[in-house]
């Protein structure tokens, strides 16, 4: 018997769930309701297309094969009903009817459903700051947003601008809009970028990478007003300084677009956002939900979230026709993957942070390792710096961070994989990976910052972060023994009268020149003729030699560096 | 107590176990033997130094940080005794005694062990071919051998090569000397390039970026003789055709150097490389073997193998290392994984392929799939093809290879991990893998390839690989139906009268022009508009629809095409 499917929000979810019902179930009525102009676009390329390396607008609505994603090709093509410009106003469970409204005319309409798909997708969070109405105030949410941004940006040649937010959305506007040689300054309301994200030593090389690219960065930022000019945004103001803005764009955050559901009963989860079974079914049976608009299990926590993301929002359609068409099928929830390109650097995250680890009292360690994405000979050869946090006892892999200009991704989808299947680092531990000299080092990265793990699992590796490394030479607790080059010391260094320099090829003989029972801390660029000294120096029977994990590649305070 | 460890080879395996057991246990006395005047090189990068993107040799012998890793590093930075140049002669399992003598001079030594670590590696498989003796005929096994290559690279100019061996390292020094503007040409014996490494389909994407690439390729190629001009090799003869051959690299696989472990009664495996246990341990527990000199065990086949890499080395080392200094280490086997470029290509594996789980009598099934290695309207935006291997009912992950000019090698390492793992793909099905448009599609390639085998479960996709595809269309079987673009298919298109264009956004409206009872197979791309008509069709009440799997892209008579 054909059903009657109804789906609201013909973006990632809602299209894509969508599209399979028609395909798993032909006979089915599927009526796609969007409230927009526009429908089904990459809203995740908007960032590209402002930056201009995506060049048309349209390009973000093509298929592969360049077919535009219209109401047209969804009628035509994939047999869809499909009526835009239509705001649905409220749901009946009882009679399974849904009421809209056409956006331009008022006219309503009715649509009754045997099965009902919510994907409404979420809204931009916008910060109650005087003048937040003014023009020249954006957001980057709905495929408007970035047309008329691109409008004004094409039509001013260069400017100012102020971006409020320093997550992924702000971090890839940043990009954009510096590479079309805006000057940009991003205000980030927490004390790093990607808040909640990363761990601050890994936001910090992007801050850095930043600073390298003429994008200026005010953390802890509160902003007191957007200032006006002319009857537009001029300036924003914080407690600390005044920019020009010609153009403001907010990336704060997203928002579930909840009301509707919320009016009809359902109930939302503790983190805002509507609550779905593993089926993607909401407290009614007969209505699903996905993508933006719902919060997924976190699966090394196992605690709801809300990370609202193009990628999960694709698998939700998938698992929700599948459900709808008789075929059962669950969404096992998510683990924070994602990955952003910052300039020439790339970074990512999967599974937990340290940060968030220590706030959910998970029994964790982490250490940061670096090394060369291929092998180091190889041109173009970059360093990449991982953190990995782990479950003391059982070595699971609970997290991993990358940033550098190399692959970090392909260690992220690896960790990302690892994380999945639960396994313990001694699982992975020499877990074959693809190896050429393009492509990694004989032993990967991640495969040795595996091995570090083992390392410090056995006592080898005495490691010290870079926050308890500064701590202790700030208070006079330790020495720190650089042991690169002489060369590569005068060109940078930690600038300390605690900080000796003893290349690694000279320690053998002039170790005799350091205090046996000082707490010595063994510095080079990556972390391994560091570790190399600290046991020379064990073996020599220095008493408290350390490692700086990570090292200078991944200290976080290089503008404090001589 | 101190430990006299003897470790004769100083590449790969030698020198990080050496290194390691060092600093696990620096009292221990450590000695390193190596034939070669050249030790701890990056064997790997000769073919990059050839082509040149390696600027100098000595790039080959750095660490990370710039120094040499000759003698004196040995002995200075890591206080291990080193002798090369001198010959491993003997072994006195009962004495622990390894007699050796001085290449240059014949003078003998003896050394005493507590622990002996073998790791002389591989040496390179000549074909009886007469004429290989000539001058101008190489190995490129040994620094030695790329240094001769380059000074007469270097003196010529340009001219024409023959690579004999089409596997990894003769595809990687093709790319290399076609780069140099080298006349290049390769000759394989088998009937695909990677034999026994890559299915055909996936090896013929390189046999054809390689004839974009002007180089030749001749398989099924038996050599008759190594032609002489002037005292030295000038030409290749074969049983079809003869080549100009200036030079002649023989690039024909490795054969263990085993000749010391088997005159000290050590077992060799089934595949001729010495048997090892999982603590690396030959049948003499004081011995002690690693590298590309001994065999491992197959994680997906579970038999041994014979698959000499840097990277299983370096982790040999390791394994090795630790067990002599009493920390119990594993080395759980490897499972096949590799990459490889081949200019703008890369290719690469692991676990099983088609072909491998077929002459297993493995119960498997295999999909191949194609999507974009990033969001498909980034700039760069790259085709990839995979193809999948699981087994029958568990649908466990046997193996992967993928190819393309962007990201394989990122999708083979999750594969790898996944595998490792012994995932099904259930398991992984809803991967949560890092996600923005610089780096993958919304659904990354991998995820969807997962979805296909789903959808071939469920009955849902009904594919036909491109053998089958062929044979059905040349006996008349099947009409197939070109579901891209008229302009696409004009462009390109399979050339048989038994193929017609029947472009996706039409076939609604224009279904009735095909039979409904015949066979029909629906084509495109990459494999995604086909199955949409197939299941256009299917819903129709066509009887027997199927779609071409991996599309035209991965057709691997790309020669045939109009």
């Amino acid at each position: 018997m054909s059903k009657r499917i109804l789906v609201i929000g013909a973006s990632a979810c809602g299209a894509k769930a969508a599209a399979r019902i028609r395909r798993l179930c032909p006979d089915d009525d599927v009526t796609l309701l969007d409230e927009s102009r526009y429908i089904s676009y990459a809203a995740c390329g908007m960032p590209y297309y402002l930056g201009g390396r995506v060049r048309a607008m349209d390009d973000l609505r093509k298929t592969t094969y360049g077919r535009i994603r219209d109401a047209a090709y969804f009628q035509e093509v994939k047999g869809i009903q499909i009526r835009t410009g239509l705001r649905a106003l409220h749901i009946d469970r009882t009679a399974r009817l849904v009421e809209a409204e056409d956006v331009a005319t008022g006219k309503s309409f009715s649509f009754a459903y045997d099965a009902l798909i919510l994907a409404m997708g979420a809204a931009p969070k916008t910060p109650p700051i005087p003048g937040a109405e003014l023009r020249g105030v954006y957001h980057l949410t709905r495929l408007e947003d970035a047309e008329a941004l691109a409008a004004e940006l094409g039509g001013r040649g260069r400017g100012s601008a102020v971006i409020v937010g320093g997550s992924f959305i702000g971090v890839e506007t940043a990009e954009a809009l510096a590479s079309r040689k805006w000057s940009v300054t991003m205000l980030e309301r927490e004390s790093q970028l990607f808040p909640g994200l990363l761990d601050f030593e890994i936001a910090a090389m992007i801050q850095e990478h930043f600073f390298e690219n003429n994008v200026a960065v005010e953390l802890n930022a509160e902003i007191l007003s957007f200032g006006e000019t002319d009857g537009r945004v001029g300036r924003v103001i914080t407690k600390k300084a005044q920019y020009d803005a010609d153009i403001v764009i907010i990336a704060a955050g997203l928002a579930p677009r909840t009301k509707l559901a919320q009016a009809a009963g359902l109930s939302l989860g503790e983190t805002g956002a509507l609550r779905v079974n593993a089926r993607m079914q909401t407290d009614d049976p007969a209505i699903y939900a996905g993508g933006d608009l719902v919060e997924n299990v976190h699966l090394v926590t196992g605690k709801p979230c809300y990370i609202p993301l193009g990628s999960t929002a694709n698998k939700h359609g998938r698992v929700i026709a599948d459900n709808i068409c008789g075929i059962p099928s669950e969404f096992p929830g998510v683990q924070g993957t994602f990955a952003c390109k910052a300039f020439d650097y790339s970074v990512g995250s999967t599974g937990v942070t340290e940060a968030q680890a220590a706030r959910l009292h998970l029994d964790a360690g982490a250490v940061s390792v670096c090394g060369f994405d291929k092998a180091h000979y190889y041109p173009g050869s970059q360093i990449l710096g991982l953190k990995l946090i782990y479950e003391n006892g059982t070595h699971r892999l609970l997290g991993m961070q990358a940033v550098g200009k190399g692959d970090a991704v392909r260690r992220i989808d690896v960790a990302a994989t690892a994380i999945r299947l639960r396994a313990s680092i001694r699982d992975i531990v020499s877990l074959d990976l693809a190896y050429a000299p393009p492509f990694s080092a004989a032993l990967d990265v991640f495969v040795a910052a595996l091995n570090v793990v083992g390392n410090i699992a056995t006592g080898l590796m005495k490691p010290v972060d870079a926050r308890e490394a500064k701590a202790l030479l700030e208070q006079g607790g330790a020495l720190m023994v650089d042991v690169r080059s002489a060369l590569e010391f005068e060109r940078t260094h930690i600038d300390h009268p605690g900080v000796v320099n003893l290349p690694l090829d000279e320690l053998p003989r002039r170790m005799g020149e350091l205090p046996k029972n000082r707490k010595i801390i063994c510095v080079c660029l990556l972390g391994l003729r560091g570790f190399t000294a600290q046991r020379m120096l064990d073996g020599a029977g220095f008493a408290d030699v350390h490692t700086l994990e990570g090292g200078l590649f991944l200290w976080p305070w290089k503008d404090e560096l001589a």
